[in-house]
């Protein structure tokens, strides 16, 4: 087992030194797993000039997973485009098609009360939301600004093929399988063309799956019913565009967005593992990161490309035992509680693993 | 004053009439209105084959206003694209240029209960958004469904002139001048050209308007935020489908979508108004649908397009007034409050008028 290390910028350091405490004490008892660092981000525009260098990518080309971090700071929000942090993860995932984002929406019991939702609307939230990640107008040709002012002209191009459609949404079927056994796929088709093609498509896999409930919803009524009552999804499919939207949504319903992983799947179950949290740069350097979503991404890792279910459970039970103690960073902290540090929760969690 | 009436399908003929019982009251105090009633929607094409026929476009285009009820129904879904009732709503807005469209959220003191969110989170939220609404990926070309199976594609085009970003934002900063002076303009630049034109027209524009604050957020953190805290915001501004998703995650953080008007604008006041909600065929005929949100809309007609302020202040304090001696439609009603009907409810407003 190979993992690269791409801590990035902000609380990336501080959350990923964590996370290297957990896979120590698995180390220390005989895992065999090797890992590189390098530069993703920020850190690697300061240091090289491009926020992607070949040699990080060549790192994450050979590599079976990537741990990564955060990326993104003020200070490079004024950058040319491709030297924008942005353009790293996005690099990533083209070249190395990670096409399946899966994210998981869940309250933690301990952590019920953190959602500005009722706890009678979102306790026991669990949803799964399978995004595509490398089409869609993320990635459509032709786009750009064209003419000069007061006549200039902005386009990009909302575009998918039935290959990457297909492959989503077989992930999207099978993710189902494995949990409660319904899916919902989102789509716009009564405006967008695309989407009609995504949810003809969808109707004509689903027989490949009849124990599967599949059901349509659009947009924006999926963005009504993540508030009304989200407890009413299982699993859910979408594009990339929309996918960026509703899952952010769906993490807000939790409260806690310190907590929440993601993995990044290609056809082969190597994936990139992160956070869904972003950098956090107001809060960089002073050790009081939440390091739960970066440890609980390891979690995933070994889940999703390592098969080793029996670690991946582990490391989840073990948070939930840290938040048992009732440590809390920051984030998670009520009014009545004093905050923990990294380190704290850190600790919290490889005492109990 | 004229006025169309296209009151649609499902429930847009019930609340409708009870809006035009609110309309009588006015005329029987000497107001001057004339008004003409069209089909459209799967109304329309059930009668002539067409959900906009061109008496109704007509009509629409020799009227001061629209009230619009709602349209569409489960028996429509499997209509080719351009029979379906939705293409009359597009239809419409392109054709009498209606590009702005402005949805206001807001909790009334009377349902702060109805809410999904915690009353300390919602309690005096009042939003507006103002939604470009004939440009984008709704409208651009090319677009379309090529090749055939396993071989699709599917493309639309997001597209941006510079005059369509201008109109809107002109019209986000002054509807911030007449609120709280804060505009929070919506995009998604680290991705989408077309949206960095939009940020950089948006910061160009500023200096006309140095009273207003604008800000910048990216759509999917804008997602999060309604839900993390929706009352930071005071007005919010973006694109088409930004708007359709954003706006109706909104509505739904006030928990009473039956009670949120919408008005679209072309450059000169003319406005279609119609409720936020939709046809609802479920409890469409029953005599059960909330009737204020048509009500409330035509209170944002009188303000937007006659510029009668007094009797849109008029008509929404009537509606608070009902609302105040506790009836309550099915969808707003509490475990313990019996629902009145959709007359009983006009009445209470035509009384309190
Ligand atoms: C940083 C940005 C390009 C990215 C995206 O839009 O995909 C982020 O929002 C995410 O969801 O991972
Ligand atoms: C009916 C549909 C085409 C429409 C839209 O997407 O604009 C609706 O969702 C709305 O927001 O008015």
């Amino acid at each position: 087992m190979k993992i690269a290390l791409l801590a990035g910028d902000g609380i990336g350091n501080e959350i990923m030194r964590e996370a290297l405490r957990v896979l120590d004490v698995l180390r220390s008892e005989g895992l065999k797993i090797e890992t590189q660092e390098a530069l993703v981000g920020g850190a690697a525009y300061d240091a090289h000039g491009d926020p992607l260098p070949d040699a990080t990518l060549k790192l994450v080309q050979q590599s079976d997973a990537i741990l990564f971090g955060a990326i993104g700071g003020p200070q490079y929000d004024k950058l040319p485009r491709d030297k924008r942090p942005e353009k790293a993860i996005l690099g990533l995932r083209k070249e190395c098609d990670f096409f399946a984002n899966l994210r998981p929406a869940n309250v933690f019991p301990e952590l019920a009360d953190a959602s500005t939702l009722k706890p009678e609307v979102v306790s026991g939230l669990d949803i799964m939301i399978v995004r595509e990640l490398v089409g869609d107008i993320y990635f459509g040709q032709p786009r750009g600004i064209t003419g000069a002012a007061p006549n200039r002209e902005g386009f990009n191009t909302m575009r998918y093929t039935e290959a990457q459609i297909r492959r989503i949404l077989h992930v999207g079927f099978k993710t189902a399988m494995a949990r409660g056994k319904r899916l919902c796929s989102i789509d716009k088709m009564n405006v967008l063309e695309t989407t009609q093609l995504w949810r003809d498509i969808a109707e004509e896999i689903a027989p490949e799956y009849p124990e599967v409930q599949l059901s349509h919803m659009l947009v924006d009524n999926c963005a009504m019913q993540l508030v009304r009552n989200p407890r009413q999804f299982d699993v859910i499919v979408t594009g990339n565009m929309f996918g960026d939207i509703l899952s952010d949504e769906a993490s807000m319903l939790t409260g806690s967005i310190g907590m929440l992983p993601s993995a990044s799947l290609d056809a082969n179950g190597k994936g990139l593992y992160e956070p869904i949290h972003g950098s956090a740069p107001d809060i960089a350097g002073k050790g009081v990161a939440n390091p739960l979503a970066m440890i609980l991404s390891m979690a995933m890792m070994f889940r999703y490309t390592f098969n080793r279910t029996d670690l991946a459970a582990r490391i989840e039970s073990a948070v939930r035992a840290a938040l048992a103690t009732g440590l809390r960073t920051a984030d998670i902290a009520t009014k009545t509680t004093k905050p923990c540090t990294t380190a704290e929760m850190g600790t919290a969690v490889v005492k109990a693993l």
